[in-house]
């Protein structure tokens, strides 16, 4: 069987992250195309790829015949098209976060998906990938908890970029937790508010941080989630399901620990998400490719999954203006037959 | 210097559990007189305890001449009336919580120990008397967390009395975490909201299990509590503090851990507060005893902590019933000279 | 029932430690005699104690009629002679360890004991009243390991006083763990070897540090205890039991857990034996306290604990200069009755 | 750059393993050959890799033009003569312990490949390429706990097969902590005794289980093992480095903590190797073959590796007859030049 080959759209940190994994760590597949819109960059990538070429359109790539399957790596404004134009040349695709922009171009990209009759998309959701957070599903699954009741996260950043600002701590970190909860619980997110707390004096000015999330869900679940993207000390999620026959906690970040200096004994906690969930994606995209490979669809996050956080994400950005709930709008699932 | 001659008035759980401790594991002091609205048991009590006698009335017991400082677990409808009988004698008293049942009595009794210029009562927060909370509470002052932000709690039983309703989550449960956060953060809480999940379906009908109470204090510091009293796992108490320069969490209760069975590693869980809080009131009491000994205030919780803790409760079960943040109303602490 | 009378003898570190307990924290006595050789140290305390002469003579103070019950932290070396005056007085005592400085007076401790037919005699192995050993031996107790096998210990000091030699390691730092193995396993210790790895180069010229001893029980159980005294670290005191059916550690140490720092999570180890212990020293003091008020045998350790322990340290020095094993001799228990 | 040709004799646990690892996650390489004595079950194998066909003899697989480099996992007796054949045909071996089952033919094995002047085998010690065991060792390369001076290991299998003797403990339990020390400490082990404690009622009838290996480095540091086979409980290693700047422990297989049960908290052990050390295996065969890909000498462990362990394991084996201390004899090293 032949190696699949990718075209990796986007090599910026996550593409060029994985355009190294697939050349190093994914087992059948092979990257044969790049393309940024930096093309030098592209180029650059393209030179240390054995039978690799970078293709200065987007849109030429995911039509190249030497193109079987696309990651998409670029920015979220572009993705729609990009989506689309997968769809049409019907080449599965792995679509980093988000599926699109805006709710309502995410529901089109649902809609034109669902019409074709193929699962083609899915979204990079990675930490359905790792064991910790797949333990606790099956945790779950398997009873181990009873009915989940709660879910409490923390999702903590030593430092984001200059130019974050507090609905981004909505649309690209709480987004995580948004899939997480979808995930565990396996239904809708109906509510959500977003509590602006006295702002940690270190951070930047004007930046709403830390925020506090309170979801509902559909069957009246609740969910909080602290999210601080400045807390200078690491990269830091933990997440606590509470259910009715007790309780089970990830992200504990145990590995090597010492007793050293005066008195201290303690860890190391992972600097960065690529540290943390680096063998997420090298999870995801492998399963992503076995299953290319065996024309099946993947388990993974669906256009559904990305529509629905999209419409999640919108409510709490809403909430975040307003400091109150805002009720999230779904277009009902069955509306869509094959979403 | 002779042993200080306390009596304690109720002796049912709490109480009981005082005038053994008094007995065995306090220095200085002894108990003198028990009281208790059941004859029968105060007298069996004084019987097991050399130079103890039962008095039926309260009252009497409180102003009876062999009687130097009072301990008062009594139910908290009676406190009002006994508390101000301890004032009118001048003795010191280490009061159960709640302060009295009613936020309007409350006040009344912080005014008429303000009015007598010196403290005389002491609320039994008894986590303030804890290792772990007084590490913490250090680690706070010492600004090896920066400015604190955010307080997360999780307080849960293995299950409560019959009888257990949802007001009394909050004023019986709820009420610690409410005088842990002043304790913490040094300032008052000044909006509650209560929040229902859809209720644990193994817990008794018509009882709000688990709720999620959400603070906003003064400064605008946010403050979540999961309370959940029919867990069916064990007391479980924990508290994080996220601050500008780092977290600190107590409560992990990890003692001896064992590898047994297929499989698993782990320990175990105090079973209830006498466990998990046993060494916190010997320590409570200790030092209630030394104070008084040396005619100092205790550094403990006073009438206007009572207070304070009974006014936000109030306003939690106004939300519990409503939904809806509610403000707490406190009257101008300044406005009391004293207090 | 009025306070028992206590004469403390010797009030160096661990004697200032005593008093101050006596008088801050034990219920049902006092300290009413006091002596040390440095005769200003004693009256200096005397004055801060109520009730509380010094008396210069150790002799005498044993011998006062203001004097219930002793508690020796002489010396060594005095331990002999002030034992047997305890037992001529018919007066109980908390020695502290060693029961003696050789093999020899400590078995004829024992045996002067016997003679009496009546146990006055506890000997100061702390560790016995410690919440997590307790637990350790009530698990083995109630099968919960299975037969135990193996014991793995770690005996770690930051550093100990200029002067402390190889054999001081044996004596003063392994004593421990031979009595918590014949605590936990309930039989004697026959053999013994300390291997003595290439020494810390950070610690004092000429000390075996760190030394590794090797014992077996009479029924064939391994024990290892690593013994460590110039870390640089914390006190730390690890102990883990294997057994038939699984395995238990106690001393992990965790409390309050931080997240600070670049990275870094963890806790503080606690600094010294008096933060570890503190807890089980008043354990004991209190334990002994009641059995002398009660007239009953406290469930402590015994002379004969103290002559075991005193037999096991002293082939251990041997141990320590051949590098060979040595074999414990004890004489037979049963030759002595009532020992 | 064309996928490695990978040739996997031996597919029985282990070497099936491989196939399936060589197939699913490990990029640029493919299985063209296997090989096993069961000729039905190489077949049955090669019939699901596509491009995969079975070799009857395992040196004519060895020899075969459509390979490039060679997995043993066949049975150790037939070690030596594979690996010649490898040496001969200059073919990169990746040789599952033990490299023989000899002293002698260890060394023989040594010699022949430094004759060659290349390094072409590498033995499958896979603990190094574990991501804790790396973060240890760099720790202790960095400097982190100044000077290492001993080693505590525990190596505990929930059960082995039928048929596992006391020799088997040493030669294929002991063998990966021998490595371990001597990948840690960077230096040789010079002697060696195994305690045999009184076994475990619970374990098969003349297995000396568990069993405590003391080990002595040239420097002389201290190593001890506790082995034992036959737990019941899981697969668990754990191995702490005491160095001169403090501690540093791995193993402690902290993931998903639960509370539930009445009062238990805890988590799961790893049942197996494969679990514990499935990673390790995916890292060091990637590794391998990039290695063989580029051109270079893998920084894995060498023929010399196999042969020094093989020699403390022998050491040990007598040992465990005598009881007694058995020095270990090792070649010079410098006498084999290329060794």
């Amino acid at each position: 069987m032949s190696d699949l080959r990718v075209a990796v759209l986007g090599v910026g940190l996550m593409g060029a992250d994985h355009v190294v994994r697939i050349r190093d760590r994914i087992s059948g597949a092979r990257v044969s195309v790049v393309n940024d819109y930096l093309t030098d960059k592209a180029e650059e990538i393209a030179d240390r790829i054995p039978g690799c070429r970078a293709i200065a359109d987007p849109l030429d790539a995911i039509a190249d015949t030497d193109v079987d399957a696309v990651v998409l790596a670029t920015p979220g404004a572009t993705h729609e098209k990009q989506l689309l134009a997968c769809l049409e040349h019907g080449k599965p695709v792995m679509c980093e976060k988000p599926l699109t922009t805006d709710v309502e171009t995410s529901l089109e990209v649902v809609r034109r998906e669902a019409e074709l009759g193929k699962r083609l998309i899915q979204v990079g959701f990675m930490r359905r990938f790792d064991d910790e957070y797949m333990a606790l599903k099956a945790l779950i699954d398997d009873g181990g908890l009873g009915r989940p009741l709660v879910l409490h996260c923390a999702h903590r950043n030593p430092a984001v970029p200059h130019g974050f600002d507090s609905a981004m701590v909505v649309r690209d970190s709480l987004v995580h937790e948004v899939d997480v909860t979808r995930y565990l619980f396996d239904e809708e997110i109906v509510a959500i508010q977003i509590i602006k707390p006295a702002p940690n004096p270190s951070g930047p000015e004007g930046l709403a941080d830390p925020q506090i999330a309170i979801l509902r869900t559909a069957s009246g679940r609740h969910v909080d989630v602290e999210l601080f993207v400045h807390t200078g000390v690491a990269y830091e999620v933990r997440t606590e399901v509470v259910g009715e026959k007790g309780s089970a906690m990830i992200g504990l970040d145990v590995g090597l620990v010492r007793r050293t200096g005066p008195g201290i004994w303690g860890g190391q906690i992972t600097p960065s998400f690529r540290e943390r969930f680096g063998r997420a994606y090298d999870t995801e995209i492998q399963r992503w490719v076995d299953a290319v490979h065996a024309g099946v669809n993947v388990d993974g996050p669906t256009a559904w999954d990305g529509y629905a956080a999209a419409a999640v994400c919108a409510a709490g950005v809403e909430s975040l203006q307003t400091g109150l709930p805002v009720d999230v709008n779904l277009v009902a699932r069955e509306s869509i037959p094959g979403a």
